[in-house]
Formats: C-alpha cells, sequence, structure tokens
C-alpha cells in the first residue's frame, strides 16, 4: 500500500485487495473492478427495486475509539434496517470509504473489510461497487434490495383505528450511547453489557420481520431518530395523529435496572434502536397475533393510530401532548 | 434552518426543501421521503441495472476555491461517465452530502440542488435517496441506470487486432488543473477560457456516445485517471496490451497553443478528461467510420490493441515503452 497517497491507482488496489470476497452473489455478472457493476434483478417483474443510502461520520454517528469492523457492522445494519422497513428484500450493496492515510492500513481494512462480510454474508448482499477516497473517515453505503411493489410498506399508509406495534426493545440506543458518551471513562455497565455494545454497533435489521409482517402492515418505518419523532414522521407521511401507552413500551430489564428513572424517556426520545414501527388494521390483528404467538414476529402493540386535530400530526403519550422539544438525535459532539 | 446542529430532523428537512424538485421522474414510485425509495425498472426484462459510486471531498477532488453548483455538476457527470463507459442509459442516483454548518444554508444548498438538478434534467435521472450529514465537504453519488446486458460494454472484451478509439479531446483536465493549481494566483489562461473551466466542472458525460458504440466496441472505459493508465486497466483486464500514436492524440488547439510543450504528457497522463477509450473490432471499423463520418460520435482512432509480451499488460507509446512512472492522478494538494 501507498502510505503517501491514497489515488485512484491504490484505490483500485484496496478495492481489489480488501473487499473482492464481499461481491461473488447471485445476480451479480460484474462486481468491483469495472466503470460500473452490472447486476440483473430478479426475473419476478412485479418487483421493486428499493434503494436506501446512508453516511455514517466519525464523531457524529459513531464515536472516535470505534474500531473498524465495529463501523462497519454499524453502517452496513442501519442500511440493512431502511429496507426491512419496506419489507424488502437486501440484494446488493455499494461503498465509499473516506478514510485518513493513518488508516489505509492492512489492519484496519481487513477488520472494516471482515465487518461487512459477516453482515453482507448473514443478509445475502453483495459488495458491487466501491470507492476508496482520503479524508476524514465517513462511510457512505448505498443498499439495493427487491420488494413486490403491492407489498412494499410505506410511511403513507396508516388509517384511524390501526394498531402501533413496535418490534424488540426500544431504549437499548440511548442506554448505549449514554454509556459511552457522557462519561469520562466507559462506564461498567456498557462495557460489562456485551449486549447493549452489539445493539449499538450491530442493531438487528428486521429483515426477517419486515417480509413477515409486509401483507398485513398498512404502514412502516425504523426507529433511527426515536419512537415518538419516528412515529410522528409516520403520522404526518399518513395525515393522521397516534396515541402511545407507556406502560406497553418494551424495554429490556438490564435498562430498566440500570436507569429507573431515565428508562422511558430512553424508549420514546432515544434515537438508535433500528427496531421497526408498523400499522397494522383491526382486520389483520388476528393474523397478527399468530404471527407473534408463533414467534415469527418478536413484536408488541403499543399504541393505536387517531384522528389528527386542527394542529397537524401529533404522537400523544397515555392521551396526552408531548414535550416534542426532546425529539430529536443524540450526536457525538 | 437549525444552525447548530445538523440532525435527523433538519436532514430531512434539507433535503425536502431543497431537493424535492429532483425526484419527479418516470419509474419512481417512492422518492426521498419514506425509509427508502421504490423505483420500476424499465419492463424489458433483459436489461441489466448498472450501478456506479463515486465520492468527491474537497481539498482531493476540487479545490476548496469551487462554488457549489460547479460541484455539484462535477458529482453528476463523474459519475455519469462511468455508466457511459457501460454504455448505459441513466435512470435515478442517490446523494450524500456531507457538509460543514457554515454551508448549511439557503444560498450554499439552493446553488449545490440547482447544479445537480441541470445535470439530472439534461440526462433524466431522478435523485431517489439522500442523506445530508454535518462533516467536512463532500459529495457521494450512486447512479443507477440500465443496459440491455448483451450490450453492455465492459474492460474486458478487446482482442488482439482491435483499433484503439476516443472521443472528444484529451488533455484539457490536465490543462485546466494545471492552471487551477500550481500558480499562486489563477492565470488569464483558465479564468479566460470557459471551455477548460468548464471541461473540469462539467466533463460531458459521453452517455449519448455510450448508446451510439455499445453494439460496436468490445471494450470501454472512461478516462478519470489519464489515458495511458485506463488504458492500462483495460488492456489488464483483457489480457493484451496496446500501441498508441501519439500524433493521433485529439488535443483542443488552445492547449496546443498554451502548452507547447507539455500537451502530449497531458493528453497522456493527466487524469480528468472523462472521455471514452474503447476497442473496435476490424470487421466493425466501416460501421464505426460511419459513425464518425454521420456525426453521431464525435471520436478518432490512435492505436491499437496488441498481443502482451512476457511482462504483462503495456502501453506503448509509438511502439516503445513508456515510463509508467508518469502515469497517474492529481490531487488538490
Amino acid at each position: 500500500l501507498d502510505q503517501t497517497s491514497l489515488n485512484h491507482q491504490t484505490e483500485f488496489d484496496i478495492i481489489r485487495t480488501y473487499f473482492k470476497d464481499l461481491t461473488h452473489q447471485k445476480g451479480v455478472e460484474k462486481g468491483i473492478g469495472d466503470d460500473a457493476a452490472l447486476v440483473k434483478a430478479s426475473s419476478e417483474h412485479n418487483n421493486h427495486l428499493v434503494v436506501a443510502t446512508d453516511t455514517l461520520i466519525e464523531g457524529v454517528h459513531f464515536p472516535n475509539t470505534a474500531g473498524a469492523l465495529d463501523i462497519a457492522q454499524r453502517a452496513m445494519c442501519v442500511n440493512l434496517s431502511d429496507l426491512a422497513a419496506m419489507g424488502a428484500v437486501p440484494r446488493w450493496f455499494t461503498l465509499g470509504l473516506t478514510l485518513p492515510i493513518n488508516l489505509a492500513q492492512p489492519e484496519w481494512l481487513g477488520q472494516f473489510s471482515a465487518g461487512l462480510k459477516i453482515i453482507a454474508d448473514q443478509y445475502d448482499c453483495a459488495l458491487i461497487g466501491g470507492d476508496t477516497t482520503r479524508g476524514p473517515l465517513s462511510v457512505n453505503i448505498t443498499m439495493l434490495g427487491e420488494v413486490p411493489l403491492q407489498e412494499a410498506m410505506c410511511r403513507d399508509g396508516a388509517s384511524i383505528g390501526d394498531i402501533v406495534y413496535v418490534t424488540g426493545f426500544l431504549g437499548d440506543g440511548a442506554a448505549a450511547l449514554k454509556n459511552e458518551l457522557e462519561k469520562p471513562q466507559p462506564s461498567d455497565v456498557f462495557r460489562s453489557s456485551e449486549r447493549l455494545f452489539n445493539r449499538f454497533y450491530r442493531p438487528t435489521p428486521r429483515i426477517k420481520e419486515g417480509l413477515e409482517i409486509r401483507s398485513i402492515a398498512t404502514a412502516c418505518i425504523d426507529i433511527s431518530d426515536g419512537l415518538v419523532a419516528d412515529l410522528e414522521h409516520l403520522c404526518r407521511s399518513s395525515n393522521t395523529s397516534a396515541n402511545v401507552s407507556i406502560e406497553n413500551l418494551p424495554v429490556h430489564p438490564e435498562v430498566k435496572k440500570h436507569y429507573p428513572e431515565q428508562y422511558s424517556d430512553f424508549a420514546l426520545f432515544g434515537g438508535d434502536d433500528y427496531e421497526l414501527c408498523f400499522t397494522v388494521p383491526e382486520s389483520k390483528n388476528l393474523v397478527m397475533g399468530e404471527l407473534i404467538e408463533s414467534r415469527s414476529v418478536n413484536a408488541v402493540p403499543i399504541g393505536k393510530i387517531i384522528k389528527s386535530n386542527g394542529s397537524g400530526s401529533r404522537v400523544l403519550l397515555n392521551g396526552r401532548a408531548c414535550n416534542s422539544k426532546k425529539t430529536g438525535y443524540k450526536h457525538f459532539e
């Protein structure tokens, strides 16, 4: 590796050297190494292409202490989560990797590509285009998938009376962040909790759940900014409001125990959970119940879609307006 | 606009405010504003998807004096050029925009989105996903297009005896860079030459030419690193070498006049020309000649594909080995 300059030639070598194992998959006619990739969409001609893109920046979306393997896995999972929210099957992805000279080394690149590979293998998607550039560390992934059009879950399909569900646990992202960021030393809680650490760096993209619910759900969003903020996005797109029962929020016992005062706020306003929030009409609630019973989907009902009053889309908590100032996203700075 | 933090909420607003005009196009079921975009590939089921990705970093791929409109246009053109080299028709693109707080303002964003729109309209492609993040200025674009598989031009199809062609003029990129970068003050040549300035910030993606030649050419690459470097890539993929006649290189009179000593080096080793270099078999050279005669394609023959000797793929200049140390790419630092 040329340590003095990451020019086009060495970029090409980096991609070939470290990322070529990630390109061998069904439907890839030409992967890395040409001007562009050539891929074959699934032959079911009613399938549509689903495209999501997300950039992770050091110091904003992950702390500057993060390891290459963890960064790569988080970048993959966050993008896959967007596909899960559409009910899509992942197929291919491109990588835009900007890295400073001191990281353009075999160890870091090897770890980074290993991280990509673990998630790519797990979700059966192939790297088809890569671009490495010199600069401050950032990772852009564009993820491509497929979904039958009539089954794609969008944000705008919720109707009054629909039941609001969420998958998994809420508040883990905020709990992990609090530990990692707000203490001068990494706390015992965070370091000793492999679960929380993994929930931050490897939040399970709910691809399987997305496929299970896509013919039942009327709308869906993944929770990256926090339940209230994201459910509000869904409501705004659907021209509705929602009422959430705080006592129904699924919070992991570990988070309840360590943050008895804060866990509700974590679950409502914390970001980085990457669970699905979706709506199911009354008419399909029995089917939904069966999916939960049979453990095909790990989800709980947390509220209902209601009519918006004059002031637009709102998320009520136990029937009361909540302080929307709390919504938002916590950065690493 | 929130000037103190570019959090998820304001990112969403930036995309909606400045980039929503770029999403209305055929085949876009859901553009910006959901977790992912939903697009419908062309119904011709033998079409394949073509995907190219490229990141432009301030200070590396464009000078820090560059304006928002110019940066946006360059980012688009560079990515479209990759699609042109495959013989593809552009359809959709995603944008990963990282920008510092001082640029997250209406004027800069308005100019940037105007730049994207000019090129997107010209090449009939739609923005389907956007992500804005706070950080040092960089622009990642992933461009999606379509091509009938049997007509896709790759780098590995050249055969011994094929004639090597290039489109347009070579050396403009290097001449523009030299003026912009190596002088303490922007030189008269560069500033007075709108042509050179535009060739740098708006290199014409040879989409039309790609479509014209795709059933004739055996291999194709776009010239971003310099003719010799990129033709060498093509030769390596095709297991051949090439011999180029220096006197046949198409160099614009303006560049010849201002750089009488250097224009050959600019044309051979300079980057950023974004012309197509492609190979045509003898059997199709008459058809190629007719395309040139009829002005459907502006291209000239510059050499031939020859057998590699033991030392691997080489690009000879007038039959002689050239100093490959000269190949490469000039950065802004």
